[in-house]
């Protein structure tokens, strides 16, 4: 008999040879029928896959990522299997699954694929789903596996020669195999809808010097309308994507000649931001937060003291020559080494602290231009930034206060969904941390005790967290569903000891304070974007770049526009008048394209009445109103959506 | 006879070898008693000269630049006398009036001269002016102005072999005899009041590797009121300095390790920009302005489309590398690129211009570390730019709405008294400007035109453009009468150029929009230097950091302090509570000293009535009221200082 441990700390005996399947059974029926997957002391194996030592359980159904891994690799072995069957020329590399379905590179020879194939390879990869071919594992030796594939495929041939004898597997289903470590579903049955989602051409092992060969994107499900909920998904996605509303919204450009990653922010986007900022520094305001404002420079040396030098140095924007040699100055890729040193302006008695210095602080990052995209990757962004310097004593509550205003800020903007991940250092990996083990202990604790305390829905995960420091990140689920690392609050411990920061104690000792980073947004430019994808660009009404568009049934009634729009104006209600020589239809058709909340439309009748015809976007017609009844329902819409912080 | 054409374009004959003093008397007695110096045909001469020919002539009096410049260095001659006579060993360099005063470079020998030694120079300066001598200049033949010096002052003998035999001239006065250009008033006697200012080292033709001489600095005047005043005035100028005021009232500090020229602004500092800010984006909303954001670097192509990097280049802030070989980027020297690209980030009709793109830009542009000066010579600095895209049809207009809210602006903040430059180009150096003549004259016309209509006080200077356009300075006068280049307007028709710029006319064809760049208040951190210094710190009340210290009698009132401040921060005035364990009359004491305006002294008494004993800032006690009472009166006062633009 041997131990298996589950999940929840039960341990019960099986006999030699159970596999992760008989587990399940032994414990329903219902989970049997589900598992789909597994993985035995932390190695991911088959459902089928015999145990045969004492060791730790977990089972995988599609609701688990490992699960879905597992459903998609398995399905990239049947993609194989079409391909074969369709291309007999076809040589096979790898196929592993990703994020959102899977892929798998091969070699088509002189033959190609384009979308009007799509249906073919789809059709017959369901043929074989339907065969039920259970997926077996086996060993093989290194000789039996480069004969297997020589003078066949010279990629798998490379392959195998970089493994060790004794490690290397072959998983066999129907009529096919292929070289694989393992992590199927039991059979191929359990693939019920399958879709061919795109092929791009792509580098034998990443090298452009090398062979192109095609990579065929596919994605799989266990249910049809799985299938079809995740391209009606990914059709809204395409008409969120926030490089398509940025642009049609006109909130933001990108130049050629300004650069690459470096977004100019038109009116309308700029105002938006402007707004977004105004919202967190009232709240801050009230948290007792101050707004300093520092370079987007600073001394080579600055960074060398702070640590940054060493992370961000070569591989980054490179420091900047003056005409006098030996003095550089570097882009900030961070503010923080800035506000330590406005700290070190004067002393500080333990009486001041907390201090808390908020800067929208704009930074910048080098990436490479194949990862920058739309607002979510750029190599410049503003980071709604702030530092708190604190003692020891106030770490616990400062913390816990930050995170209020994190949720404060999700709150207002719709993002009710949302996880948190507390970043704590790999133990075994010392060397990629600043600083001494005891602070990042206690650093770590304030964390956990903060969300704890919260009553937040955390994961802990080792080896995550910044090189200065152990961190908590929220993730936020937009209305697609799609997942967002948003805000993040990070523990610091380093940067106080590297800037020599001190505080007068009541002992009358000098002391180091305790740094808090935070961030709620994280980063304009990338807030803005998810906003975007998750509103569709219909932002709730306060943050609406034009709330109201007066739309004239001709121009004779401009003055009447004009009147109705300053009325408006001098309650704060963003609005213009639409007085083009255009249909009434047309201004409608357009004042919805660019989402405006409300239209008011004028004519004769208005103008007499002194009233407004009153339209919401994608709604309809609400009735005529007097401008004022118009004004206040708006007024309390807006004061619905953002309620004052604390 | 010879024909003298005077500044108001009248000729007059007069006999030759007449001198300007006895024009001067030709004129009126008062001004033959004022006259002290004069220009013939552009060249600096004595009121004594004997005028030979015709040509025009300018009379000065100490109340022209040209006027006091005369009589600087003619003081500047008297203290060299002067030294001559108290140090026996010393030999004379060069002695030129400045700015304010003037100096005389001179070597010692081994004799030094300190604090202590000022008053001995001055009344032996004052016993040699009250001689009455008169200032006579005579030419000297090259061989007899050598042996006139040699071996006995080897700087000024290498000054005479640099000049061309006949070019040279010598002053006497009295017994005392020296190389000079010329440019001195009438005798010695008009100077009345002397002072030494401060003495300093100064390299030998100002090369370090030179011997260093002695720099002895003063200032003269024709009344010894005048003296007083200035002494004042200095005194006044030095407890104003921006730099102190600073570090004072904790707006701003700088850090060696951040680097030279790159201000951090401290919570106060950062708040009084903000509000500053606020309050121009205000009036810039009303006139039709949007504001964007653009990031502080571009792709060093840009600034090579535009020009700046031939400006700029390699003199300021080198290009940034990256990890790519060949993709530069660079710092913004100026916004404009960035504005221009967005321009062209869509297609514009002649109906949707103007467009106004308004943003608070950081600019970076190296300095080098002597030349830097607190706020107002800087590395990185925050313009209150605009761009305005108009056709040539708008410009007039523009133009003159420009000006109006650069009046607006001085106005609101206290700059009552103000002149303006129109810097047009050097006609003779076409080569330094950008761009073809008829578009420079189209320009220059329409910066005349509104500085006309607007009927300010302008005067036009050639060859002071900028390389891309003329423009029109305002040029403030604090409240100690010096005098400050502020806010800029310039017209361009050169970067629409350069980036093809285009609108659609109402022909259907394509045109060049015009470009007008402004800032009003030309950099904040320049402004804020002045307004300083204007105001010593005593902002108006509206700009005030804090408006309001709320001063509990003991620790017993707090709970009453915190309430006044509440009601208060309800409308808006920022007041903060002291509440430490101190006297009143240390609180107040230290409240005045940093220039809170209002004081609220709350006890016993107060908190029974709900009412403030009220303290104005450098006047005392205004009573006691209610605090609502309290409250109306400042925001009138607030009211009465900022009245809405337009």
């Amino acid at each position: 008999m041997i131990a298996i441990t589950l999940p929840d700390g039960s341990v019960k005996k099986y006999e030699v040879g159970s596999t992760p399947m008989d587990v399940a059974k032994s414990i329903s029926e219902g989970l049997a029928r589900n598992v789909i997957s597994a993985s035995f002391n932390d190695t991911t194996i088959e459902s089928t896959t015999p145990l045969n030592e004492d060791g730790s359980l977990v089972l995988y159904t599609w609701n688990n990522e490992e699960g879905k891994k597992a459903f998609w690799h398995s399905t990239a072995h049947i993609l194989a299997q079409a391909l074969e069957a369709l291309y007999p020329h076809v040589k096979l590399w790898v196929g592993p699954a990703i994020d959102k379905g899977f892929y798998y590179d091969v070699d088509l020879g002189d033959d190609t694929i384009s979308e009007k194939d799509f249906k073919t390879i789809e059709d017959k990869m369901l043929e074989i789903a339907r065969g039920k071919h259970d997926f077996k594992m086996r060993s093989v030796s290194k000789a039996d596996a480069l004969s297997y594939y020589k003078g066949k495929n010279e990629y798998k041939v490379d392959l195998i020669e970089g493994l060790e004898d004794g490690d290397i597997t072959f998983c066999d289903h129907d009529s096919f195999t292929d070289l694989c470590r393992g992590g199927h579903i039991p059979n191929t049955g359990i693939v019920k809808a399958v879709k061919i989602l795109s092929v791009a051409g792509a580098y034998y092992k990443g090298d452009e010097n090398n062979k192109q060969l095609t990579r065929v994107y596919g994605i799989s499900f266990p249910k049809q309308k799985d299938l079809t909920d995740y391209l009606e998904l990914l059709e809204e996605a395409k008409k969120r994507d926030h490089r398509k509303l940025g642009k049609e919204l006109e909130l933001f450009t990108f130049s050629q000649r300004v650069g690459q990653g470096l977004p100019l922010w038109l009116p309308k986007g700029a105002a938006l931001r402007e707004r977004l900022e105004n919202f967190l520094k009232a709240a801050q305001k009230k948290a007792g937060y101050e707004m300093v404002v520092s370079p987007h420079i600073g001394q080579k040396e600055l960074y060398v003291t702070s640590g940054h030098y060493a992370k961000y140095g070569e591989d980054s924007f490179k420091p900047i020559q003056t005409p006098n040699e030996g003095e550089e100055f570097m882009l900030k890729p961070m503010n923080c080494p800035h506000h330590c040193e406005m700290y070190n302006s004067k002393p500080w008695s333990y009486k001041d602290l907390p201090k808390r210095f908020a800067e929208f602080g704009t930074v910048y990052r080098y990436e490479q231009s194949g990862e920058l995209h739309g607002l979510t990757r750029v190599r410049g962004f503003t980071q709604d930034d702030a530092h708190i310097f604190c003692t020891p004593d106030q770490l616990d509550k400062e913390f816990k206060d930050v995170i209020d205003l994190v949720l404060y800020v999700f709150g207002s903007l719709g993002f009710e969904n949302f996880t948190t991940q507390v970043s704590i250092r790999d133990p075994k990996k010392p060397e990629k941390y600043i600083g001494n083990l005891e602070n990042w202990e206690k650093a770590e604790k304030a964390i956990i005790n903060a969300v704890e305390d919260k009553k937040l829905d955390y994961i802990i995960e080792e080896g995550e967290a910044a090189f200065y420091g152990p961190k908590l990140d929220f993730m936020v689920k937009d209305a697609l569903g799609r997942s967002w690392q948003l805000g993040t609050i990070q523990v610091d411990y380093n940067l106080p000891e590297r800037f020599e920061l001190t505080y007068k104690g009541n002992d009358n000792e000098l002391h180091r304070p305790v740094m808090i980073h935070r961030a709620p947004f994280g980063s304009m430019e990338r807030f803005i974007a998810i906003l975007l994808e998750h509103t569709g660009g219909n932002f709730p009404l306060w943050l609406m770049p034009e709330q109201v568009s007066i739309l004239t049934l001709s121009e004779k009634y401009e003055k009447y526009g004009q009147k109705v729009l300053n009325l408006l104006e001098n309650d704060e209600i963003r609005a213009l008048v639409d007085n083009r020589n255009e249909t009434i239809g047309k201004k409608i058709r357009e004042a919805e394209m660019n989402k405006i909340p409300y239209m008011l439309i004028v004519g004769e009748q208005e103008e007499n009445d002194g009233t407004v015809s009153v339209r919401k976007h994608s709604e309809g017609d609400l009735g005529t109103m007097s401008i004022s009844e118009f004004s206040n329902m708006l007024q309390a819409e807006v004061k619905k959506d953002i309620k004052e912080f604390k």
